[in-house]
């Protein structure tokens, strides 16, 4: 692990005890603190944590210096940031596997797995997002961009649902209708589900801390982080198809599961007639030889030529936006070369 | 229905509207904006809408008016809050469905039993609770009192999520051990679930908005409706144990349902070790006899008359504590009074 993500990952002990401490406060009894516990510390951390540490690092490219060399108030604060973003994906994650039926989640059971927890898992959501709220009033309450913090996750929490939402609908496991879907339906999902949160999040948070919050400056970041973070949904959907096992660390399942995916989308705008009936029939049915016969229509359509294509033009697009970017109210480029560096070409 | 109501009701379109025009701004393809729709009226209008009815009646004792000669514009901003209440108890109940396993709720298939709807009923829910931040954004941004609104939705939210945490890990429908009980437990459960949503926040909202929201004045209306709300909900225990189905509309099922009921804690307080004995074997199991043989108990141990002594101490506490009410700020008695005498002594 990276000096970088244990130091963070030690903060974490730390915000869980001031969220104890804030239910004893209350007067809960002991065992629905304990529960508590649980379920912070099985839902928010044991992922990446990317999300959150690109609070850190931003901060740090905005000040000109590194994570290591920030006071150690000043990191504790900008963690915290990080560890809310945390608790939103945990707060996400915990409710999406209950809608997805799905069984684990970083290599242990999915919470509402987890022996006794069932449905209460639906109220454990629930407190996850409040911890949220409840941080940012103990840390930042006297802070003029308070209202900024909350505004932010607010907007991120519904544009994050919106994007779910969508999802949930267009393409629904059980029910398999290929005409609901669309690359624009693809991208409004992508952008709304994964990019706000995920890219723009923790970089807006990260300026209003700095101090670098101007309109224009949050509106370059989010013109190069929203595309980015949708090129990066896409690079997940294009390994899930296309990466080895051992790239990607799982076997890849949206063709058998229904997923709108930008392969699937990209092959019904390209389909022809006889194409398209293959995929009407065979695409999210649960068997290896429809899987199959989904594959090999993407291979006649050169889906591979047409991901490279697509990928060469949004770097190019990005290299671009960030070259233009306005560095005199104390933005950096770095920031977003940072993010862009990470995603372009990453092969898992 | 009174006049009221109705009038309040018809607020609810605009709201509607709102939301949906919001969406529609981000791009939402048609079909997940009607399916917002659907959820929005499915679940917030339907039931009493005491919550939100109150912070108009609320507001205008504070403003010595009525409701109904309030000018139109600030009538429309305090039901819009009356409102948020309403979608932040649609919010809950959608959840509280799910986690109970209920059938129906209000007359009407609970929302995850609706053809389609199923576990993406977890989304809507939370997608019921961020309209609330949207509108209060949307109506109260410029507003001095804007971020009070937004903290006391965010901690009257957290306080419910404790109280229905606890009451699920010490009454879970399956397992019975009468030992988690205790009347402190309950008391806490009803503040937290009930009483600070249904009573102090509708009261809160409207005392911000007039202006009168000396920390004293919360304070002094937080003293009374949190015991007020206690009281109400013991009534509801009370009322599903001895009231007839004519006065409470259903037939009780808290005994075989292993609710932790004022009932069942009062009894556990007073029992020997036989009635003791018999409680643990009987309550909470769904059958006829069990439930006829806890009742026996509760008939030897006089809980009625119990009830009546505690309804009649807290009816004098409340109303002195009434009597005590600064007024010199601006706040008034008879927010309290009107409170009270809707709830004293009610038979349904």
């Amino acid at each position: 692990m990276s000096d970088n993500k244990s130091k963070f990952l030690a903060q974490f002990p730390k915000i869980v005890d001031e969220l104890k401490q804030d239910l004893a406060h209350y007067g809960m009894p002991s065992d629905a603190i304990e529960w508590y516990e649980r379920n912070l510390n099985h839902n928010t951390p044991g992922g990446k944590l990317n999300r959150g540490l690109s609070v850190v690092d931003t901060f740090s490219i905005l000040k000109g210096t590194t994570a290591t060399q920030l006071p150690a108030e000043e990191y504790s604060k900008l963690a915290l940031l990080g560890w809310c973003i945390e608790l939103l994906q945990a707060y996400f994650l915990v409710a999406d596997d209950m809608m997805d039926r799905s069984v684990t989640r970083r290599g242990q059971p999915c919470w509402y797995r987890v022996e006794g927890v069932n449905e209460i898992a639906i109220n454990d959501s629930f407190m996850l997002e409040a911890a949220i709220y409840k941080l940012l009033k103990n840390h930042f309450r006297s802070e003029p961009y308070y209202i900024d913090l909350v505004e932010l996750f607010h907007e991120v929490t519904y544009q994050t649902e919106l994007g779910q939402l969508l999802d949930l609908i267009t393409a629904p496991e059980d029910k398999v209708d290929l005409s609901k879907f669309s690359s624009s339906k693809h991208s409004f999902i992508v952008i709304f589900k994964t990019a706000y949160y995920s890219f723009y999040l923790p970089v807006a948070l990260a300026m209003y801390v700095a101090g670098v919050s101007d309109p224009r400056d949050l509106q370059n970041a989010k013109d190069v982080l929203i595309p980015l973070g949708e090129y990066f949904q896409i690079q997940d959907d294009y390994l899930d198809c296309y990466g080895t096992p051992e790239q990607i660390g799982k076997i890849g399942t949206d063709i058998q599961d229904n997923k709108c995916s930008w392969v699937v989308n990209k092959a019904l705008e390209l389909a022809n007639a006889q194409q398209r009936k293959v995929l009407d029939e065979q695409y999210g049915r649960k068997n290896a030889d429809s899987e199959q016969a989904c594959k090999k229509i993407f291979q006649e359509l050169n889906i591979q030529q047409h991901y490279l294509q697509y990928e060469d033009s949004v770097a190019k697009e990005l290299t671009l936006k960030i070259s233009q970017v306005d560095e005199s109210r104390g933005f950096k480029q770095a920031v977003l070369t940072a993010f862009f560096n990470k995603i372009y070409k990453r092969s898992k």
